[in-house]
């Protein structure tokens, strides 16, 4: 076996992401230490229960100390005072990035900390799943999924190289592109989505005429596809809303224009117009299902994890 | 084993219910004898290749004749077509349901057709995947889900039982309510989470700024969920659309107007607002996973059933 990628590892962050990346750096041996910050003691004490790491600290600067890669993997409003805290201790040449989903204000949080011969390389993994903390984590999370790096113009190549090859090593593809860009992208394929997700769960929750029972009782018509999301982290999600506005808003603009068409279309009895509308979407389905970023399994196979499972 | 609770089942339409219905009835011993017609030689060839009935017609009349069941599951806007065919042929004392995802119109198109004697009781099972056709059912599709019947005022509770029995038999639950409520709940459960899939699907494929190729690519991030509703039957959902077009039109305003107070919190960096509204939509998500009407299991499951597939 050739010798790790990194000899020392600082997660900050334990959270789904870090406490996979720790598992996942533990599993294919990409580091040779593995040092783990987080927020609260309890956090803290819970990934040491979990034997996520080889040394556990609740002093963030401590953990970054002597480390050649650094992780921030917490909520992105959090990451300038992160980057605050670690700055005076990051080693020169080590590289720092972090794990946030969306990146402009991200950079424009962190950036102005990062001292001279550190290399700050933004990113992003593709991957994940509705749950939180060191608990949810787990080794596979990151495989078969994009990895988004972020590096601003002038970023040293090899250190880039070296941050690709780690995630590669996490079982991930790496793509590199402008913050701006991941903004807009991700507010279309992740953002509006849990925007809508969260909105529809609402509306129902709301209503008079029906009653929660009945909609938790034919959920299975359509409505429990919307409730995984709309269970995801609420501290994450009103972070992401406040720091990708802009790219969020347009969207979301977007998506009332449409919605509008097809409101109409419904009002005036346009059968053509809907079925236009409902056969032009077929298409993306079966792209992503040929991508491997989906089950063709109906019903996305969770009636096999149900039965498996023994729920 | 006890005599089946049907001695013959005419099933109009062997699409993905028609056809699970054919499969849990000769699975369970539900019926002596299945009768199958469909309006295509096509998918009547290949629901006598699959072995699913004991008879096959084209003639959806002959289809009914000395049936004391009949199911007729097309898609909505074809149900008043299908009675007045099949009308002539219903022998008194035979119970006539269907499996349609509206049931006020499916009344107004059908009742008139009903011949008296014959007890005409709508139905709809809460149970469906996104695929459609012959080859797309199974005989677990109705299992652990409910089935809701709308029988008219006066309608013989002897009839009702039987009906209830017989779904019962396909491993469901039987709830009754008058159509019009159904209408309105399964506009919220069902239809408006399609009707906003559709909608989100064709607002990311119409951008110009993010390619088709980044929607694919990065869809694990949320997208993707909504993907497969969006893949659903196109003119099943035409119909639905114009067939249960005021509660939609309902929903969706209320829909819109959540939307615009969360487009506002949003604008607004009103960040207490945005974590409310994210945080009491998570125990909608808890309720229905202990109602035994999706997994607990992160993702759906999704990635277990990937790797049994083999994809
Ligand atoms: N969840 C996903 O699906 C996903 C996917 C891709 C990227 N991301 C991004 O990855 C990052 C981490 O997400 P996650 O899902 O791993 O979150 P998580 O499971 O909720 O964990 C969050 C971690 O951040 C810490 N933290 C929370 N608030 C903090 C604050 N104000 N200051 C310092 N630390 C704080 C938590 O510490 P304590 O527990 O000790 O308080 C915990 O270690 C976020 O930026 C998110 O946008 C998430
Ligand atoms: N899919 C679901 O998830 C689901 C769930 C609950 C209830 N439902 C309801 O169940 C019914 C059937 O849905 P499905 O998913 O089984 O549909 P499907 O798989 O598309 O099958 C439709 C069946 O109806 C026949 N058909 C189509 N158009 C027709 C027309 N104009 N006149 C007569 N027959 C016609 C088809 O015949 P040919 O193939 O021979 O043309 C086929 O046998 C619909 O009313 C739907 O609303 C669906």
């Amino acid at each position: 076996m050739s010798a790790p990628l990194v000899r020392r590892l600082a997660l900050i962050g334990i959270g789904l992401i870090g406490s996979s990346l720790a598992r996942v750096a533990r599993k294919e041996g990409l580091a040779e230490k593995i040092v783990i910050s987080t927020r609260s003691a309890e956090t803290l004490r819970r990934a040491e229960e979990l034997g996520l790491g080889d040394r556990y600290c609740l002093d963030a600067g401590e953990a970054v100390e002597d480390a050649d890669l650094v992780i921030v993997s917490v909520p992105v409003g959090a990451s300038g005072a992160v980057a605050k805290w670690i700055a005076p201790s990051l080693k020169p040449g080590a590289i720092l990035t972090d794990a946030g989903s969306t990146k402009r204000s991200v950079i424009e949080q962190m950036a102005p900390h990062v001292p001279e011969g550190v290399h700050f390389i933004p990113g992003h993994p593709i991957a994940g799943t509705e749950q939180s903390g060191p608990d949810a984590g787990f080794a596979e999370l990151f495989r078969n999924r994009w990895c988004i790096l972020t590096p601003p113009e002038g970023t040293d190549p090899a250190a880039i190289a070296r941050l690709t090859a780690f995630w590669e090593g996490c079982g991930s593809t790496v793509d590199t592109m402008d913050a701006e860009h991941h903004d807009l992208v991700l507010a279309i394929v992740s953002h509006l989505p849990h925007i809508i997700a969260y909105n529809i769960v609402g509306t129902a929750d709301d209503l008079e005429a029906v009653t929660k029972s009945e909609v938790i009782k034919y959920s299975a018509s359509g409505f429990r596809d919307f409730t995984r999301l709309a269970a995801s982290d609420p501290t994450m999600w009103r972070d992401v809303c406040l720091y990708n506005k802009d790219a969020i808003l347009e969207m979301l603009a977007r998506f009332s224009e449409d919605l509008a068409a097809l409101q109409r279309a419904i009002r005036w009895s346009d059968g053509d117009k809907l079925f236009d509308i409902f056969t032009r979407t077929r298409e993306i389905r079966r792209s992503i299902v040929e991508a491997g970023q989906d089950t063709a399994v109906p019903n996305f196979g969770r009636d096999m994890a149900q039965a498996e499972a023994g729920e």
